[in-house]
């Protein structure tokens, strides 16, 4: 169905408030992050037994006091504070501290994610590194910018030339330890440790693959338009498109061919 | 043996001109690694299937000709250049990119290496973070300092409450897999990734046990006068001193209590 003029007008509009939003809400993070990085924190455990701390909690409250704020007609769905007005057209997804057992080991490799899903799709992701001072921001049909400068995902689509990482070999068990053993070995190299960075290094070209599991919708949507806007191709381990239903496992890859083999090496 | 006052007061002169030197090198060494990280460099394989780059190469061949210049009698052990000289009391000890993988894959934490012996035995260690703008310098019997602030390892002595890093699982095999397996099971958290920057944070304080093997002279050299100088621990897998001839396998713990547990662990 082809948009009126206005509708589409209305549309662009849209999607540039939201993008000062989302902008806004890593430049709030991003000082509190800081503030509180390699400082003796409390590391509590939550009920899945992944750590948090006083900075995972009071970035998500400053991030959802602001979006409250500015679009009351929005739903909320946070890593620590859960969801709200769910059911809206459109959703914001935030992980305030992607790599939280980085970010508690004076790891610099932990970031904040931001999602806005629009009817479930994610339109536009965020991968903020708060001690790297690095921004990826992806938007649906536009290139990737890394801080501001267009960024690209690289040509390969030889799995014996590719870089693969994962953020932890504990992360598999079963069947997906084997398949997962079963593809990198055939790969070139393969490096463990990043979280959400290990996505951002392959929008910039230089990593080639991640595999992953276990993942929760706030560490997997923001990432889809980043890889997306670069020419790379993200998905479940079945090919599906990544939404908030989604199981948790996730193949990145930079180029549709590497993809394709990584989907076939996984099913086995 | 007592020292004369003419004598000490040599060597305290002495040890200032090589701490100069070391700063030095890493100074010159910094804006190489910056200039050609995430450049599309041609990776070669060493005949022990390591990669190495131009910015390896270049790096270690423009330390060498400092030292030459302004220590002609000392000798020098580099990763990439080989020994000359060995058997002079002073030799000097570079790793020029530590983390080639990291280097290679755009990831930030490769550091540069750099230690000085004196008859065989670290005196002085400097691992220096070129991305991350961090820099550790160890001296024997002196504070470790991080950016010239002192710094200093944690006091954790509970395994279960300690974090150990290893650079990769990949490292080990046959034995030292189980015996790696059977130390971090009894851990409060596991994590990879990191080469030299994993003792660097434990020297900070931030992580509690270092456990890896393979490690070549110009890899775990350089670490000893900082992990010591922060109060921490750091042996072969037996326990003894790390010399030029130790067999690569390296514990590196925040206190005795945690290394001695580490090393019976380790011994099964």
């Amino acid at each position: 169905m082809q948009q009126s003029p206005v509708a589409s007008a209305s549309a662009r509009n849209n999607s540039q408030i939201h993008l000062a939003t989302a902008r806004d809400l890593v430049a709030v993070a991003r000082p509190i992050a800081r503030r509180y990085f390699r400082q003796r924190l409390a590391v509590e455990r939550k009920a899945d037994a992944s750590p948090v701390t006083v900075a995972d909690r009071g970035i998500e409250a400053e991030l959802r006091a602001i979006l409250t704020a500015r679009h009351p007609e929005h739903a909320i769905f946070g890593e620590e504070q859960g969801a709200e007005r769910l059911g809206a057209r459109f959703t914001w997804v935030i992980d305030p501290i992607d790599g939280t057992k980085s970010f508690v080991t004076g790891m610099p490799l932990f970031g904040t994610l931001i999602a806005l899903l629009d009817d479930g799709r994610p339109q536009l992701g965020l991968i903020d590194m708060p001690i790297l001072d690095e921004l990826w921001v992806g938007q649906a049909g536009q290139s990737t910018s890394l801080n501001g400068q267009p960024c690209r995902a690289s040509d390969c689509s030889d799995p014996a030339k590719a870089t693969l990482y994962a953020t932890s070999p504990d992360m598999f068990t079963g069947t997906d330890l084997a398949a997962f053993e079963r593809l990198s070995g055939q790969i070139g190299l393969r490096r463990f440790g990043g979280d959400c960075y290990a996505y951002a290094l392959l929008a910039a070209g230089h990593i080639d693959l991640v595999v992953e599991v276990g993942l929760q919708p706030y560490d997997y949507l923001p990432l889809v338009p980043v890889i997306e806007g670069a020419g790379g191709v993200v998905t479940d381990w079945n090919g599906q498109s990544l939404g908030l239903g989604a199981d948790g496992r996730v193949v990145a890859a930079a180029t549709p061919a590497l993809h394709r083999w990584a989907l076939e090496t996984l099913l086995g």
